[in-house]
């Protein structure tokens, strides 16, 4: 890096690059405090979470600096999403290995701004330093708002409830794949779709309304489908039934799936979705796939619950399938 | 690490050493959850802070689990203590370079309890993840309460305050010189203390009703005297002065200065003290120390505010001091 390239230091970095991006919120006080101050809304609870991704772990040295930037702020934002919150802005902890670059900055910048856009929310504070020889990591802590004691939770599902997914699943996962072979034979714009969902989540904060009047309860699905059903079958003791040929798979996950038949276990077990998983009561079915409609997102009939406990697969034929590996583990291998 | 001492999974390892510490807050839902629910005191302001830690940057490789973890979680504490917000919670976002092994976790874990009881605050929720090859980070967001539109800002000093610290400077960064060369001459006594002051800092909590009724402005020192009241300065478009001999030193670390004439600035620039910078207006000066002397914190003034910018240090002399190096930053070597 040049000279003139370089960053003069932390209060310089954080005033010419991040300040701008907390102009909107009278209570980050410009970044120049330690702290934050947030009025809460009358009646609301607040909503707090935090997810780090890193270089190698969650994202890939190759990728753009605003690629990692929105899919930092996306994946806390789909959270808030699954819990029914309103999203209202978040804290960022950057660890650079070295100093960054004037342009790294922009364009990491770029899709901060991009993510605050789209979700409606701004940066609240934060913290940056450097560590040589790690890995650049980003820790967002994103700060939501709800109706007070109407939190979505993973833990109030029952056994008679349907089981619902927003979107397709799979294309992440697939998209992560296409990303580390080139040589994989598929149509341009197929490549594109699946590679973009891997490199900018969207996280489904228009299902904020269908999920508070009608999920009993709802989580998001970031380390596969299989693994995050078993959470929440664990967290509220019940049993699930997933009929795989209903879960919902994208026309180019699909095509990729056709000429790539080993890959076919991806959207039951495939990462980094963020897609919502919702257990509705039988009674408000109707409703919510209309509220769903409404907010324009759509959403698929995958099972349903029931006593008993973990995750059953069945499949065409109606037989339980034998899943390998339910998901994405750190502490496995 | 052996087969009977590895962790079988993400979840387990939060299960098994991490909801116990979120046991006395319903919001965290056992940390079974992605998300955490606070409901807000009606008439107060949230207030939020994060700052990570780092092996090889902000601890060293050979330091306690439990000095840790207490570490991380005091620094951000400081910063709510600073800004008169009383501690509610924190979340807690870990990266390990390999899967820990039991005896480090309930170490780690103990530290994480000793500090939550000290500060009175409880685990709300967090993020786990290994990146192999990276040093083992810690990064905590800690959430705080303050009466609303109360907090106690860094850029509301005005020229005529007084400024005031609290404790004494310069025995973390001795601590820390001490802990790195362990042949220098010093009674055991006065080395434990120094060490102990960087290894376990101690916020000052205790400050918040004095701050709270008397403060102009307040932050807490973390990297070093002369550049975080250059902070202060700046935010609040204000010069100070420092009388060099009104720095509060403790009687170890004057011990240590006297044999090792070399580190005599170190009160001045030295980081890692968390103890409380104050402006504080003449007529409530008064009041102020008789606040902090209820509340048992020693309290020094060193020197005031005026018109102007920049900071100014004045020797025994009377002479401005040069400081060559105010204070630690991570991106200026």
């Amino acid at each position: 890096m040049s000279e003139q390239d370089s960053i003069a230091g932390e209060d310089s970095l954080i005033q010419s690059y991040f300040a701008p991006l907390a102009a909107g919120f009278a209570g980050a006080f410009g970044l120049g405090d330690d702290c934050a101050a947030l009025s809460p809304e009358p009646g609301h609870d607040i909503v707090l979470t935090t997810d780090a991704i890193a270089e190698g772990v969650h994202f890939r040295a190759r990728d753009l600096p605003e690629d990692i930037a929105w899919k930092a702020v996306a994946v806390n934002v789909s959270d808030l999403a699954a819990k029914a919150a309103r999203p209202i802005g978040y804290l960022l902890s950057l660890a650079f290995p070295q100093t960054p670059d004037r342009k790294w900055l922009e364009r990491f910048t770029d899709g901060l701004r991009a993510a605050q856009e789209r979700f409606g929310i701004v940066l609240m504070g934060g913290d940056t330093d450097r560590r040589p020889n790690a890995p650049l990591s980003v820790t967002v802590m994103a700060i939501g708002s709800v109706p007070s004691g109407r939190m979505v939770l993973r833990g109030t599902a029952r056994p008679d409830d349907l089981l619902y997914i927003t979107g397709t699943l799979g294309d992440s996962a697939l998209g992560l794949h296409l990303l580390s072979d080139a040589g994989l034979a598929i149509a341009s714009l197929d490549r594109a779709f699946l590679q973009q969902r891997y490199l900018r989540p969207e996280p489904r904060i228009g299902m904020r309304d269908a999920l508070l009047a009608r999920a009993r309860a709802a989580m998001d699905i970031s380390d596969g489908l299989v693994k995050d059903l078993g959470r929440l079958c664990r967290a509220s003791a019940v049993a699930a039934e997933v009929h795989a040929g209903s879960v919902p798979v994208s026309q180019p996950a699909q095509r990729l799936i056709e000429s790539e038949p080993e890959l076919r276990h991806l959207p039951l077990t495939g990462g980094d979705d963020y897609e919502i998983l919702a257990c509705i009561a039988p009674e408000h079915a109707a409703a919510f796939e209309s509220a769903a409609r409404s907010a324009g997102i759509p959403v698929t009939r995958i099972g349903s619950l029931r006593e008993g406990s973990g995750v059953r697969v069945l499949g065409l034929d109606g037989q339980p399938l034998e899943i390998a590996r339910p998901g994405y583990d750190h502490f496995q291998r």
